[in-house]
């Protein structure tokens, strides 16, 4: 088969990337592959499919702040339901913790980011603990809650749904997928071809020329790359670092009429709902899932948890009884002696250099790469960064008449701060 | 076993790391492991053993010219045979490659780098060819070479010798190396244990205790990671990103009365002898290696190589035949119809990001990476900063009173340009 642009991952970054390209240029083939049966089946489904716009890197903020922006459309204009709720984001910090951010905070606010400082969170949240004096707390080493500070243009949004909005926008405007269909190699072929068995040789210029799929070559013009985590294993054969590891994270799900006060959190959102809360101990988070009255509990951590790809990662109960419950707990004690009544795990692909995306260009191809669950909040401009690379345009247009420098996402040419604020 | 500092990988960045270790604190316990039988038997011993203070990161600069002082006072003032040539390097350039590089040499010159524009480059190199107009160059694309830029502080040294070297310093010190003692994994414990299985918990904080090795636990208050490519499989289990990939680089050698007049080039060095000299086309490179009277010729191939860990890369005779040869022989006709008579492989770490080396630390542990060739030409600064980082100095000492921030080299305040001049 051959194609204009050919694109391996129908996740939420291939689709956003396909239907920019399509909507710029209607009359180009572009075909976007995945190896299973539908849109977003990998990580993408498997995410909290939480958003803000709170980063202290101007390059995270205006990608985070642009889609978001898109999203706002595409729920309000067009119509397609998102299942999106501006529940926010809830930072639960003791006094040094918050001290040590003050400036980051500061710099973020000069940026633009919106955020309140909420000196009596005690009273917000129902139920929550913010001074410990037991033995087991002081084991835990647990820091009290002095302070919250809330991102407001934060919630939630069901990335399934956003998968697929972009996948049909994308086929009603005569794109074509194909499911079932893995990518296993680049064809990275010689410009100028002589025919010569070992080729491409060290002294011919390259280009990527399309993928050896499982049914076949497809042949393209342009091959954009948007495999999440599993990118590198199409990258490595060509010697490129996509600057992304894998790493397992979990969601665990709960049901119970004990977590009803979380559905009854007065003055935060117009849900009365819990925020995404991360609290002040090793990365726990939880946030309340409207559409199904759950709440889903996951964490962040960070050393201890290894590198390694997984086709299928599986969840470890243990992880949560051993390590997530004592400090949920401890925090919010409606959470005694709780279950899950879903878990699942995903993988987060980690750049520890700077904590952003990448979006990397070689003739014939573009690598686009996110950040630790930054896929789906970034995914509208991502996507535009990215089509825009593929008809190499030096910037791409961000929803809201905003703009970015394509180059800036690059690796040899790269423009953007380290992020200061991850969770 | 326990130990003050114990050093995983005894190649030229273990050993300079753990000379000054020692040299600074005599009274401590420092011990190095090594999974071969002697010093430097990895990758060191693989090396072209090629250094140069030509560099456009700041850091690189100030790493690789102490670094080369501190050669300059080993072989002078203690005496011992590094077998270290200053031959000069020798890049060569056709117009458009120098006009596109023109602003970083000069950038480099007001560094303090030393560099020689040479005009008539052709008269310097005995056989050098300049121009092309045959068919087969123009299918090679071969660009002419116009002007050639010699890096003065450059040349060449004995990777193994230079290992050597710091390890007989090190053991003359009192410091203990243990060879065939091959490291499995770090320990991770808890600060404060407390006797649960499953430890360590997410609530608790943790630190590097040592390391188990095929031969036992050894315990260490402060453990360092010097295993260059290697050192990946080590942190993965604790999800660190040491920022390298490792990539095969070849180096073949040829001795033959046909090269002969590679040791008659006159007024580019002492010796007499060809620079390191880089043509103008895929990054191929070779030196001349007055010890045994041979040429050393390698190439610093990118896209299409692949990465992936290997124990014991083996050599390509076809990279040469197909691949390297064409170019080479283009430009230097003496090469014709030879073969080598020895050729090795070793594995290249590269840092995509910035092309400068990594020192990180965290509670218990530094790991250290050098990159691309970088770990020799680097070592005596690299071995002085991860020292400093393993006794908690914010600042380390190198050669010639110099100093650098250790936290500069780490990945979370890392602040270094990124490298503009790589081979």
């Amino acid at each position: 088969m051959n194609c204009d642009v050919l694109i391996i991952g129908g996740g939420v970054l291939g689709f956003s990337s396909a239907y920019y390209l399509k909507d710029w240029m209607p009359r180009k083939k572009i075909v976007v592959i995945d190896k299973l049966g539908g849109p977003g089946q990998g990580n993408s489904a498997k995410s909290e499919g939480a958003f803000r716009n709170v980063f202290s890197s101007k390059t995270n903020f205006l990608l985070a702040d642009s889609t978001i922006d898109a999203f706002d459309h595409f729920q309000r204009n067009n119509g397609f339901n998102l299942n999106m709720n501006k529940l926010g984001y809830l930072w639960l910090f003791n006094d040094t913790q918050y001290q040590k951010l003050e400036s980051v905070f500061k710099h973020m606010t000069e940026m633009g980011v919106e955020t309140q400082i909420l000196n009596k969170v005690k009273e917000r949240v129902p139920g929550l603990v913010t001074q410990f004096d037991d033995e087991e707390s002081s084991i835990l080493d647990l820091p009290p809650v002095n302070i919250g500070v809330k991102g407001v243009k934060c919630g939630s949004i069901d990335a399934d749904s956003l998968v697929r909005y972009y996948e049909q926008e994308f086929l009603r405007k005569g794109g074509e997928v194909y499911y079932n269909t893995e990518a296993l190699n680049l064809l990275l072929e010689p410009e100028t071809p002589l025919g010569i068995p070992g080729e491409p040789f060290i002294w011919q210029d390259t280009e990527i020329k399309g993928a050896k799929t499982k049914v076949g070559e497809i042949r393209a013009n342009t091959t954009i790359l948007a495999l999440g985590v599993w990118s590198q294993k199409i990258l490595n054969p060509i010697g490129i670092d996509g600057m992304m590891r894998p790493k397992k994270r979990h969601i665990f799900v709960f049901k119970h009429p004990n977590l009803d006060n979380l559905f009854k959190v007065k003055n935060l959102n117009d849900y009365e709902a819990l925020p995404l809360t991360i609290l002040p101990k090793s990365g726990v988070y939880l946030k309340a899932e409207i559409s199904e009255k759950s709440i889903w509990v996951g964490c962040a951590d960070n050393l201890g948890r290894k590198f390694g790809l997984e086709d299928d990662p599986q969840p470890e109960l243990d992880y949560y009884i051993d390590n997530i419950y004592h400090i949920l707990v401890a925090y919010l004690p409606c959470f005694k002696d709780l279950r899950p009544t879903n878990m699942w795990a995903g993988q987060y692909a980690i750049n520890s250099f700077d904590g952003s995306p990448v979006v990397e260009s070689i003739p014939g191809f573009v690598y686009v790469g996110a950040v630790s669950g930054s896929g789906i909040m970034k995914s509208d401009a991502l996507g535009r960064i990215t089509a825009a690379a593929c008809i190499e345009e030096s910037t791409a247009p961000l929803f809201g008449e905003r703009e970015i420098k394509v180059s800036d996402l690059g690796i040899t040419k790269r423009n953007v701060e380290r992020e200061e604020f991850i969770i």
